[in-house]
């Protein structure tokens, strides 16, 4: 087990109803709101009157940025710091899933510096201060209610990149499973995905003797695929969605990689699907995650598969231990196809004209993963896979 | 699952070496320490004089607090109260395990309360605010370097109780598992079922569909049956004092009690036998923890040990379920017995003489445990199956 500093300072209130926590929460941070949410589901399904009547009620003056886009765009960060800026905004409140809380966090950071916000994802500036921000989830995924991590997408330079600071952790999140019920299927199957592929990426490690950070992604994942089908046939289901919702900040608010070498190949691959085709994010993790294993599976990494195979889908330990873990494998890819998920790149519109140029891209500043380090042809040979 | 509160705000600095954060963090809270300890082992293993020679080097002055006793007494208490008061503290930092932490907190609160801080025990007072409290971990078992609880024993009365407060919760804790590798065989195994315990009164739950919950629940368990007998075996193992160091702290920060009921009937019954006889709690709780099992164990409660059973034994599920739960009952006695501890309240010297009057006691302001609920009676039957 590596060296660690564990920090989850984010206070999660978790349950039917919790939104009466909201204005007096509010209040211990600041005094002047922004608003952000996404396309608009939160005005169909009750929950933007909802909050707009508790800031009403008790006084707390907000003002607005709706349309953020699923891979949330630099041009929705901008505008949201010129709202800030001038209207002496102090607090930025998100509704939403990950793409809006990325983005909040963003504009929160944006607030207090001068030049292109950008910059914190080139590595020109650093995250130093930022608003104090918290969250109202609506979709299990990505866990970034619970952590300092924001990914945001350049539509200008086709890059998708990430970028974290202390500061960017929310002050608090509000989790009502019941406010993701009217979730579609399509983005309940996606945000299932996620979840498992943030454990996977911190489970799947070069990093051997952390045995309890393993349990406890196995746990994570073993709760999706119980619930993530559940969700998907009664989309009411309050325990399913309870389930995912609280597995979705535990997935990714640091526990699970405390004292290990983290991978994020996937991901990284991932990201450049985003990036060019705009496809949703879990979707594309989907379509890799089988596939990625499938070319890191050698030698060195059977062991790992065949720990994952019999403790997550209990198949039975073959002489052949890579029988062993190509079974898993193959669970884990069934799985996904339960889920309804398009599992081909060219299902979703994707075929092999840019392959190389995302591979490229994926790799231009350095290797990407530590499970197995994947270098531009590494990718390409993944992409490809992924194809058909 | 139910609606909770997730907050657990402590700082963790993890792994060898770790104490070199030490001047830095406490400045960022203090200025005047209360250095408390216990019976002396860390002057034997030079964990005393590094810390010493880190505060002298920094100029942070310090008063001492040493000799605090396992079960620790509210005389120490007292002790440290007058300390503070005496020489302006504003900053406790506990070097030690539970005991050590526990004593340390309610000193801590005790400089703001003007009466006898027994009064925090027996509800008579709130504690509402606290000296800033750090803590340097030397044994894994009571997680109290990561919550706000502290149990407390009062020689005159006969009573050990509980306490919490949300301004009880450390600051920061530095866990350096080579400063465990010094701690005896006997402390080794107390404290593995002390955090074995923890899990168990959690995940033993009548609140059903907290699905991750459990899984997390089996993850500290794993961890200590894999790791416990290493740990006994090979006091400087890393790995298991590593893995056994991080449970202790996960299986109580609040992480596997979120959104459940939880049951501490065992635990509550565990005091008794400190508070009269002052025997290691650890061993108490191996003691009585089986006998706890074959106790509850009924038609409402058999599910939940097959769930166990199977999940954290590998026990295979037979077709009468009782016999699943039974054998898995079964493996945790073999278990506690094969970490070398003595599995009858007779072998550490409690007779029949006054189990009445600790049932008694035990259930004197309301039952026990939620998962199945005891009285004074249910007590007895335990404590008496436990005697030999």
């Amino acid at each position: 087990m590596l060296k660690f500093d564990y920090s989850i300072p984010t206070k999660i209130h978790f349950g039917k109803g919790r939104i009466q926590i909201l204005a007096r929460t509010i209040k211990q941070y600041g005094s002047r709101v922004l608003l952000t949410y996404g396309g608009g589901s939160i005005k169909k399904n009750g929950v933007y009157d909802k909050i707009v009547e508790i800031l009403n009620n008790n006084d707390i003056p907000f003002f607005e940025l709706g349309g953020i886009d699923p891979n949330p765009r630099l041009s929705s960060v901008k505008d949201g710091i010129k709202i800030c800026k001038e209207n002496n905004i102090d607090f930025v409140l998100a509704i939403g899933g990950g793409s809006v809380i990325d983005c909040s966090k963003i504009i929160a950071a944006g607030c207090y510096y001068e030049n292109d916000p950008w910059d914190f994802f080139t590595g020109k500036a650093r995250i130093k201060e930022a608003l104090p921000i918290g969250t109202i989830l609506t979709l299990a995924a990505t866990g970034s209610e619970m952590n300092g991590n924001a990914v945001i997408s350049n539509l200008e330079t086709e890059e998708k990149l990430p970028t974290a600071g202390e500061v960017l952790k929310p002050k608090f999140s509000i989790l009502d499973p019941s406010y993701t019920a009217t979730v579609p299927v399509k983005q309940t199957a996606a945000g299932t995905v996620d979840i498992m592929s943030h454990a996977f990426e911190q489970y799947f490690s070069p990093t051997e003797g952390a045995f309890l950070q393993d349990r406890l992604a196995e746990a994570v994942i073993k709760t999706c695929i119980k619930y993530g089908p559940i969700a998907i046939n009664n989309p009411e289901d309050y325990e399913a969605r309870a389930n995912l919702m609280w597995a979705s900040s535990i997935a990714l608010n640091g526990l699970l990689t405390y004292g290990k070498f983290t991978d994020w190949a996937t991901h990284g691959i991932e990201h450049e699907l985003s990036a060019i085709y705009d496809i949703t994010h879990g979707i594309g993790l989907a379509i890799l995650t089988p596939r990625w294993m499938e070319y890191v599976l050698d030698e060195s990494t059977v062991d790992k598969f065949v720990e994952y195979g019999v403790n997550v889908w209990g198949i039975p330990m073959e002489e052949n231990k890579f029988n062993t873990a190509k079974k898993a494998i193959e669970k884990t890819k069934e799985f996904f196809i339960q889920l309804g998920i398009p599992m081909t790149l060219q299902e979703v519109g994707i075929n092999e004209e840019r392959l190389e140029e995302m591979a490229e891209k994926a790799t231009k500043f350095r290797p990407l993963g530590s499970f197995k380090r994947l270098k531009k042809d590494d990718v390409l040979q993944i992409f490809k896979a992924s194809l058909k």
